[in-house]
């Protein structure tokens, strides 16, 4: 799980989408911020992955991954978009199935965590 | 939700379980770590912050807690064991009901979280 959390940092890195998208089961949900309506299925997914690498956005993780004893493992990291000139700071929390595909990714941030 | 947050790692630095427990709803559920099975309802959960405090754990935020758009907040923070001399890097997630007390608390911590 943690391997998958890193390959997506990764992939933002690269700026590759599909790199990101193949991490989630073909039903999976994102939801970011946590509150806002959810997008659901993996072409819905990748289309998200695709606007927000278009963006420019980078990730920077603040500390080391964080894993669990099920089915879960979290994140802190802050999102830059630099045309925005703005930072997010973000804790990402993805579920997996029994195959370590995502399955669910909740990104809690609120509107005082977007920062200049 | 945030001063929520903040006063839990307050209460632990106060070594003062019940200003910790006060935060909570009376029917919430504490699982720490996910995947084991949870602490339900406030009297267990008192005592189960009565045995964290009293073990010693101290705790350090990683950086600044995470709001959200809902009904949730979390932080990336490091439990210190002293006599055990042992951290554990953990990512919480709490979710909050109408009256601002907290109705869940998830852990995020694997094994490989527990450094020396």
């Amino acid at each position: 799980m943690k391997r998958a959390l890193q390959t997506y940092v990764d992939g933002f890195a690269k700026g590759d989408a599909a790199m990101v998208t193949a991490l989630f089961a073909a039903d999976a949900v994102v939801e970011d911020p946590v509150g806002n309506p959810p997008v659901s299925g993996r072409a819905a997914i990748e289309e998200f992955y695709r606007n927000a690498i278009g963006s420019g956005a980078r990730l920077t993780l603040d500390g080391p991954i964080r894993g669990s004893h099920g089915n879960a493992a979290a994140m802190a990291l802050t999102v830059e978009v630099p045309g925005a000139d703005l930072r997010i700071r973000v804790i990402e929390v993805m579920t997996f199935d029994d195959h370590g595909k995502i399955v669910e990714m909740r990104a809690y941030w609120g509107p005082d965590d977007v920062v200049q």
